[in-house]
């Protein structure tokens, strides 16, 4: 008498964590130095030093009751405030405090936006591989299907494949640029193609098909590439954005979601999200969180350490002959598995003690994932270690 | 082309909300003096000490990237070893952390549970009147039939209409004691009737009906009145709990689901917990919290205060001619309307700036709720205007 889909899903933990696990019992065999671990997206880079303070600086200063109280449900409105104003100054708009609604993180928000967009069983949220692969639950316990378009070639966007795949159901098309796993950044040229298709495909089908970003990766974008504003393209878009990543605060959940007024039912999507929010338990996201945000706005993480990585990685791997796609942030390398498959080349790597996410989970299977948000000398001596995995692979 | 349903769950903030919010908007007009604001359950008492320098403490003692990483999904080992700890000691139970779920606050894990006990359109969660009245929307945004059965004369468990309404669907009976808005504590002696009779109809049913029990007010007890640990008592119980009033940091989303290894199925409904959280996009509890309440797990609230307003509000109401039921723990007094209507009572008070909840939400519209975690000195000058209120609704 127990929900047959929620329980498989809870006993099917994703790869990525079993990984991750696996690799937690081989240290404590092995030694920490003997395991390679590079599964988890976890933030290795310290955060900006005025966001760790504020932590303390807040319990310190504000009186505990009033730290710690609920705020609506929105969040506090000097946090929308000043988010919202950081974002008029960046990217020349005019939100109000009114349009962002603060979340427990990205994860939350795009839970909430798919509620909101799903009338019924055959509401339709699409996304191109490579995705997120908690897209898939996200939207089907809420009812709603999901479904995908392969990557194109060069892990751009996928113009010709969303053509055919967007039809009458479709509710919204998801994008997440920088892209876990595949480190491209969508630029302004391509995100205009891709929005002409989806205004083309709304005035057909006579209903707006929402483009939902999913930006936690938003500030780690290297070589000083631009990392569009997505509305200033496209006016029916929703953002999901979180801190977990830019502040390395993963653990906190906070982050939110931002609908702009030049959105067709502006109003009513963003009530219907709140709504969706409520129904899930989100009674506001963490207060003192909200406060950090507030008070640290203007702060940016240090890519220094993830940027010396990308290059020691790339360039390493790259050389010895992987065919890699080239990262333009986030903090993940995505190799093409020199055997074919992803899933196999991932055990073989096991077997090493190099632990590398497969692909198939992001729509991939020929693919792995390398997440290189670690320490640099973790990296520099797996290096030998993924020479061997390629000519073990290679039959060499 | 936006869900309906979620629509008008946003539109209409619960009366609670609307309520505080009209008083925000007096207060500014007449002075917060003027204003008596007896709507939120917010509590007022400062936490244990220990626990509001312990929010400081880990922000000064850990490195940050360590104290605000992601945590597993069900929460740091550690805490929930410190929380089982604590449960086996003061319950002479023996649970291990991986009975435990960690949760962003008790609302979280009752969306949780329903969503892991929705088997279809029929599955059906039961309340008794008076009851939280989110819990209408959390099962049925989860695909559940939510009803509820109306209050017992004295408040107490309204067994024969309980014994009428459970039937074949029935998943699951939510108690909520000491209780809001009613503020009665199930004694040992009527929760073992409750327990007989869910025996006897998941003996006639052929399935367990679980008992869900919502605790966040578990502490606040007075009196020295036992709150009986549910699970002792009826083995296929499953413990929603939150520190919000306990420790005063209801901003902040921390709190727990317990299923006892002792219920029928829990370990496959402890995974079907954890896939409803993941699919809701919970990806761990908020991590510093986590930590805090792993220090502090020993720590108890300072009942003074509210003890202090209790006295004073039941006392004062009850001489004037009020009729009021007597509260054992939480911090509402629930109040029969003098003219028998709650919600126009409501109004009528509103009128002199006394904000109170009309009781049609939590299923007793001929009541209105009294929160007293408020200044003591906020009672004592309202205490006038209710003398006056029941004098012109009684038409004198």
């Amino acid at each position: 008498m127990i929900s047959k889909s929620m329980y498989e899903l809870g006993a099917q933990p994703s790869p990525i964590r079993k990984l991750f696990n696996y690799g937690q019992i081989q240290a404590k065999k092995l030694g920490p130095d003997h395991v390679f671990d590079f599964t988890l997206g976890s933030p290795s880079v310290p955060m900006p030093s005025k966001v760790a303070q504020c932590w303390e600086k807040l319990n310190r200063e504000i009186d505990p009751v009033a730290l710690h109280t609920y705020t609506v449900s929105a969040g506090r409105p000097e946090a929308r405030q000043a988010i919202v104003d950081d974002l008029n100054e960046r990217y020349h708009t005019h939100y109000g405090p009114g349009d962002l609604y603060l979340s427990c993180g990205a994860a939350a928000s795009l839970c909430a936006v798919f509620k909101a967009l799903t009338l019924d069983h055959q509401s339709k949220i699409l996304a191109m591989a490579p995705f997120f692969p908690e897209y898939r639950n996200f939207v089907e316990s809420k009812g709603g299907k999901f479904d995908y378009v392969p990557a194109a070639a060069d892990f751009r966007v996928n113009l010709e494949a969303l053509k055919e795949a967007i039809d009458a159901s479709t509710q919204g098309v998801i994008i997440n640029s920088p892209n876990n796993p595949g480190g491209k950044i969508y630029t302004r040229e391509e995100l205009k193609t891709l929005a002409s298709l989806l205004e083309e495909k709304s005035r057909n089908f006579g209903h707006p098909i929402y483009l939902i970003s999913d930006e936690p990766y938003r500030e780690l974008a290297y070589d000083g590439l631009e990392v569009p504003w997505i509305p200033s393209i496209y006016k029916n878009s929703i953002i999901c954005y979180s801190w977990s990543k830019s502040f390395s605060i993963p653990g906190e959940r906070i982050g939110y979601t931002l609908v702009p007024p030049e959105a067709e039912d502006a109003k009513e999507l963003y009530l219907a999200i709140s709504g969706a929010a409520r129904t899930m338990g989100y009674v506001c996201a963490p207060a003192l969180a909200q406060r950090v945000i507030e008070s640290c706005i203007k702060e940016r993480p240090d890519l220094q350490p993830y940027e010396e990585n990308r290059q020691l990685l790339y360039g390493s791997l790259s050389e010895m002959g992987y065919n890699c796609v080239h990262p333009d942030g986030a903090f993940y390398l995505f190799v093409k598995a020199p055997n074919g498959d992803g899933s196999a080349f991932s055990e073989m790597a096991m077997e090493k003690n190099v632990l590398i996410v497969p692909g198939v989970g992001f729509g991939c299977p020929d693919y792995v994932r390398i997440s290189y948000c670690v320490p640099n000398d973790r990296i520099r001596r797996a290096l030998p270690l993924f020479r061997d995995l390629l000519a073990q692979a290679c039959g060499r």
